[in-house]
């Protein structure tokens, strides 16, 4: 890539957002600049920006932005949080963010030392970006002891440097295990409907040098019926306390297969994923997306007009289809309540 | 429909088989004519023409062009039997009419009653039409025993009237359940990567009137999780002695997905897709094709000129995993060497 995923812009040119249109990728490296909340809201919906970790980045640089403008912080973090319900990161970095605009604003340290109560916020959002940056590096390092010699590893959806600040939740592990001399194939899931695999995995294991191959997700069963996965690695959108994994349609499909099989199947996510304030998988709010999202492609109708379609925009595992969940302070296995809230005992 | 989907030409308009292009369906009704054996070819291998039972009568009529043209007609039925690998139907129906014709020419009946010989083939090739038709009546009769009031069937690839003389396979039962007024509803797998279910299986439902709805593949997990899936049902293109079924690549997938959720996997194919001198699964042939199937749609690129693709077009499902074989001579169940053979007995 030569355009970066997301900017910062101060002002005078700013204050904005500058990110690339990933709905673009990989034809076009199309930058998109949100100059106000709105359009930032815009660009989150549909999904110019995207992936739970990045998702958290850009909701504490919304609340930045609206803080630089003037506008009613509280209310911009609000709707910004609303901008897509299922990923927690989105919600859980625009919090974060108010917080340190809220805690600025009386009259703290920052007003003192002659600094305005957005950048605060901005600290804040930055701060979330090179924690996330460490948890990537810190997520490959403990995943990296599951992944065996000659691994040929699965993945679905997009994990990698598009939607972290780092090299990715997923996607990092897969790239340590490339640099350890591990990686024998990367097996690549399109990812129906909006074909995250394809476009953008398939983008950033290309622009890596990564042994590859995309798949049509139907075809992940005969694959591994063949003997051909050693590995199954996804990312996350949301993990409930119990355990439960939401993330992209189609991983609980592969969740179910891989147990069928015999094949590990890992999820790696930041602890900002996991929400200990949602019970279990039940109480996880799923997105359902336009149904032309199934019934067209690049705007072309692919099915008669007048079917309707099912277009879940997420799914859930369940914690016992999961064999770790590798996070930025250790590795969830077995995948229980308990063994989450150690992890998360100090968070 | 407005087009015919097979159609035979007599000569002094013929010899020539007009066909319905699928692969511009449901944008545009193409009909495409066939007036020699390497053009049907072409068809075959391009997919404009499909699916097992239609293979079998394509076949057929094949054989009997090639004799009506006054080709090498051995040779025609050997080219036409290797123009895909899967489907037994299309080598079953091109060396029934072959039979028919070598026998008709040295002196036969035809000749004694004014006839030619490709007359012989010609009726050959009509009479497994016309066996197909009764056959999609019988298997739907027989399958409507197995699905139960307010049915919500999945169902995967195309395999009515598109495919069959009759109503079709799977699709067949699915219409006898609309009939009795047991569907609520038909959940169709879009199937990648080719998307006969939202192309040609969504087309056949809007012209029934059948309440239906479309899904991204990977989808179907969680459907089937959310209890919205009383019954899968599908075709097959070619099913082993020992009850092992190929049929479109995500069909395996489908069915370990079914297990796991104690959902009834049904196959609905003729007698002639049961193919006793294919041992089991592993000798199964599994086509291959071009890798651009899947990292383009439409004639656009979806993934990075230098990614790969993995491709098969069928996959193999072995009987443990399916329910029930439902021919026009019964239902096999538990599938088994031995309830298949029962079925075959006096074919």
């Amino acid at each position: 890539m030569t355009a970066a995923v997301f900017r910062w812009v101060d002002p005078p040119a700013g204050p904005a957002i500058e990110l690339l249109d990933q709905t673009r990728l990989p034809r076009a490296e199309v930058v998109v600049t949100c100059a106000d909340v709105p359009s930032l809201i815009d660009a989150i919906a549909r999904l110019a920006v995207r992936g739970a970790p990045l998702l958290g980045i850009a909701g504490a640089f919304g609340v930045a932005l609206a803080a630089a403008r003037g506008d009613d912080v509280a209310a911009a973090a609000e709707a910004i949080s609303a901008a897509r319900p299922t990923a927690v990161n989105l919600a859980w970095g625009a919090g974060l963010a108010l917080d340190a605009y809220l805690r600025a604003r009386p009259a703290g340290d920052f007003l003192a030392a002659g600094k305005r109560p957005y950048e605060a916020a901005l600290e804040q959002a930055r701060a979330i970006a090179d924690a996330d940056r460490l948890a990537c590096r810190q997520m490959a390092g403990h995943g990296l002891a599951l992944v065996p010699e000659g691994a040929r590893i699965l993945t679905h959806c997009n994990t990698g440097a598009l939607v972290t600040a780092g090299e990715g939740t997923a996607f990092g592990l897969v790239m340590a295990a490339h640099r350890a001399g591990r990686l024998a194939m990367l097996w690549i899931d399109e990812t129906r409907p909006l074909l995250q695999g394809a476009r953008l995995t398939a983008y950033e294991a290309s622009l890596a040098g990564l042994p590859h191959r995309v798949l049509a997700d139907c075809a992940a069963a005969s694959l591994m019926a063949a003997g051909q996965v050693d590995l199954v690695a996804v990312g996350a959108d949301r993990i409930a306390a119990d355990g439960s994994v939401a993330n992209k349609i189609g991983t609980y499909s592969l969740a179910v297969l891989a147990r069928h099989h015999r094949v590990p199947f890992l999820v790696v996510a930041p602890m900002s994923t996991v929400d200990f304030c949602t019970k279990d998988g039940r109480s996880i709010v799923i997105e359902e997306r336009a149904p032309d999202e199934v019934t067209s492609l690049a705007g072309q109708p692919i099915a008669p007009a007048g079917s309707g379609a099912y277009n879940p925009a997420f799914d859930v595992t369940p914690p016992e289809l999961v064999t770790a969940i590798v996070t930025e302070r250790g590795v969830a296995h077995p995948v229980t309540p308990g063994s989450l809230r150690v992890l998360g005992a100090d968070a």
